[in-house]
């Protein structure tokens, strides 16, 4: 029953006990959907792990894949009885960030992907309820297969579940509010820790119906903020706004000269984006900063001020490029787009020297000849695995992205910051430019590719803890950190001497007080291993 | 030191320690700033009170009034020392809900109107941080008086705290999402029961500087959905989004002939709030509805389906009225705000005899004079008190609103049941109309008269608990009830048998043990007190 990988039974579980639990599990979901063969065990991996091939790479001891509430319910009994530590996955493809592993070794991985069924469309009210089996994917060739007139949002790649990008906090590329997942959610079910079954906002009401997707507070405390990103429970539906298929689509694209440009630019974006007239994803690229790292470019950053606006416009000068470049794309009525892109043209129209370009008009729905010769699929909500096209000789990568308020001044010390510790490192930055996920914060975007040297992973790994160390100093906190480094990630959120993880810790200890549920998630350990964090 | 009110000690606490606590309270805030005269304690009563010169009335014992976060911890130890039950209030101006009385007859107060700061006002970042005693008038004055580009959202009534109006899921006038203010809030800052003080958000990062009101989920689970209609934490500090002014405003008026023109109607209206075209406030209004009962209605009101639509367009004709009517109002660029209606004319055109009519156009900002004279002023972020020249000849009010998707099938079926239900009660229905507060949900509002008549004011609270129970049977949850209803409001939302409560209290027992804070807020009493619910 076990594998031969280190750790791969729980710890502090006798042999007897793991035969029994997982002998009990079978009972519940049926002996084919209970697993502990080496050779299925190694599909649960993380297939990006930065700990390939470490002593320290995490195992499951075991997976178990139920279809129902309920048999999550005594699949958390039966946990509880033997004191079996789950660890609970969506479809498992949170790649970057952990992946299917778990946290804790010899977690039992709770594998939600045969809970599948797309519960609920409504066009009218624009919502959809699924469970955490459902992908990108799956929901989209649902909406499409009907004709049904809403988009989804999807990240980049598609196989993944609603449920779990949402609680990960992911976010993807038609408008605000609907590309952040865990924003646009309405109403949660979830299974405790201790087997009970609780629904959130309206869903309290047992005749709720439309209403648990309509209204997200209900009444009283709303716990919904509990279940993203920790392990207080295994939320098994969830709703989702979904946002009704525009008419048209135009993009319009800017460049703006100077190094300084980036302080008025952003300025006017952020107050056109919360005034509504821009909410689509736009990325601030700096084709000077994003250049290949070269002598004059090392010795700015080495500045006692990062060098000032007329050396790196100098420096912009002898690469023969503009300092900065972005595009924004409107979606809606053709009259109202032209509208918006004919005011940010007066508004920006300010900064010396920017250049306004406008673009093509795109009318919807698109044919199916059209979406398979889209270069940027997601951006109109279609699903696709077309970013991994451009990943070819790395084997995953690593995610670093801090969250930078919406200011020019705290984006040019944020690339000479990263820029500066990269090179240090010795490590390629990939991505390197701020995205405007959020209704009020850019993510900076920046990648360090994994290989199969252990040295080139040793470096990433350092370089990583580097930067979580280095964001959380200047308060440009990392929203979401690979499983390998949670730990280090929410002790930088440290205010009054961690008194938020004594809060998230006190919400454990009453929340799953046996400590079953996905012990590590978010730096959140249960009671009992609290004692083992480095 | 003791009214002669029943019920005015805490149960439970002996004299000479409640004595001993009252000592020791003035030694924190000093003597000038604890309260337990009978005069100052009588401001402390609910001005609204449904209960008033009843034995239920409930009475505050004491009241105390800090000026800083350390002192509302010092006030938490000596609360938890002697087991003094807490009740927290901003300004105290909840009226219809309790205003400032506590929900459990003898608690000390703890009134936080001297916590009255405005910390920040960021007009890039277009936020505010503010403490709990800042009021809307406080805040306005502060933007205006530095002429900053920035709109504040209130209330109708202009006296009441950001953060309390916030915390009891108020809404505002001004368009999504700045009018709905718990979801416009960006980072907190909490003392818990024990004392310590949590920071939520990016706030939990030292150096988190503005990035506390960038970016609202920091990393890890997010509690600020749990210090809402509650009574897990003192909220010392909040901060909220702020919508910049815009250049110009309009509106469009829409009437439909129709019962059943409603349906398309809604229909239409919520998917071009979905896609932001709309997304002010409007009010459904109904002259057929909203007129005075009388025989024919009442008769139609008692057919088993509630009278046909023909029968209603019929009844409409006697009365010689349109059945429905709203206003639409577009903030922005003049052309942006232009395309917006005249696209809405478009789609809305398609109703069988809709009127669709232009109205003015308003520029920003207003002068000093144009303000005075505004007839609507929280509608343009402006706090007044003309609210309350609509109230004469009441002692105040209640308010029964449900949540209603957004669907015109419910809206005709809402307005029905609850016509019949205030008539059956023999209470004069005001409002009676749904509005677009939410994203997602109308609030359907319903208010209930108190007068000085204590015949008149049991009949109101009859209807309130049959509301209640009305509202939950049929899914229509309402969002927020008066102190004297809350066991019976959050009864409703009983799934799985009341799963929401048993959650609750687990978390009120991990967070304040001993239960000094608020007991009895929408349904959640400590566990010494849970025997004493009715």
């Amino acid at each position: 029953m076990e594998g031969n990988k280190p750790m791969a039974t729980p710890p502090g579980v006798s042999p007897a006990d793991f035969d029994a639990a997982i002998a009990q599990l079978a009972d519940v979901v049926g002996a084919d959907w209970v697993f502990t063969d080496e050779e299925t065990m190694d599909t649960y991996r993380d297939a990006y792990s930065p700990l390939r091939g470490e002593e320290e790479e995490k195992y499951a001891s075991a997976a178990v894949a139920p279809t129902t509430v309920e048999e999550v319910r005594q699949i958390v009994r039966i946990a509880n009885r033997y004191s079996i530590p789950l660890y609970t996955i969506s479809t498992g493809r949170n790649l970057a960030y952990g992946g299917s592993a778990p946290v804790y070794s010899g977690s039992v991985v709770l594998d939600l992907k045969r809970m599948n069924r797309i519960l609920e469309v409504d066009e009218d009210l624009a919502y959809a309820l699924v469970e955490p089996g459902v992908s990108y994917f799956d929901l989209y060739r649902h909406i499409r297969e009907r004709g049904v007139k809403l988009w989804i949002d999807c990240p980049d790649p598609g196989w993944g579940s609603l449920i779990g990008n949402a609680l990960e906090r992911g976010a993807g590329r038609t408008p605000l509010p609907y590309r952040d997942h865990f924003g646009a959610h309405c109403g949660m079910e979830v299974v405790l820790g201790n087997g009970d079954v609780l629904r959130t906002g309206m869903g309290a009401l047992p005749e709720a119906g439309p209403n648990w997707q309509a209204f997200p507070y209900g009444a009283g405390p709303l716990a919904d903020g509990l279940f993203a990103q920790s392990n207080y429970g295994i939320v098994t539906k969830m709703g989702f706004w979904l946002m009704p298929e525009p008419e048209a689509s135009m993009t319009g694209a800017i460049r703006a000269r100077r190094h300084d440009d980036i302080i008025p630019l952003v300025r006017m974006l952020a107050h056109l984006q919360y005034a509504g007239i821009v909410n689509c994803l736009f990325s601030l690229n700096s084709p000077v900063f994003q250049s290949p790292m070269d002598a004059r470019k090392s010795a700015l950053l080495d500045r006692a001020d990062g060098g000032s606006a007329a050396e790196w416009d100098d420096y912009a000068g002898s690469l023969g490029t503009h300092f900065w470049e972005t595009r924004l794309r409107f979606y809606g009525p053709l009259n109202v787009i032209e509208a918006q892109w004919e005011h940010v043209k007066a508004r920006l129209g300010t900064i010396e020297g920017v250049e306004l370009t406008d673009g093509d008009v795109m009318r919807f729905p698109l044919t199916d000849d059209q979406i398979r010769r889209l270069g940027d699929p997601a951006t109109f909500g279609v699903p696709s695995l077309s970013v991994f096209t451009s990943q070819a000789g790395t084997t995953g990568h690593l995610d670093a992205s801090p969250m930078l308020p919406h200011s020019g001044e705290a984006l040019l010390e944020a690339h000479k910051v990263y820029l500066r510790e990269y090179r240090d490192a010795g490590v390629p930055m990939t991505l390197g430019f701020a995205m405007s996920y959020h209704t009020r914060a850019f993510i900076m975007f920046q990648g360090i590719n994994l290989t199969l040297d252990q040295e080139e992973n040793a470096r990433a790994r350092a370089l990583y803890e580097r930067l979580i160390r280095v964001s959380g100093d200047r308060g440009w906190g990392i929203y979401r950190a690979h499983a390998a480094f949670m730990d280090q990630l929410m002790a930088t959120y440290s205010y009054n001497d961690h008194a938020l993880m004594r809060f998230n810790e006190t919400l454990k200890d009453a929340l799953d007080p046996n400590g079953i549920l996905s012990a590590g998630r978010y730096g959140i350990w249960p009671r009992h291993l609290r004692g083992s964090r480095a």
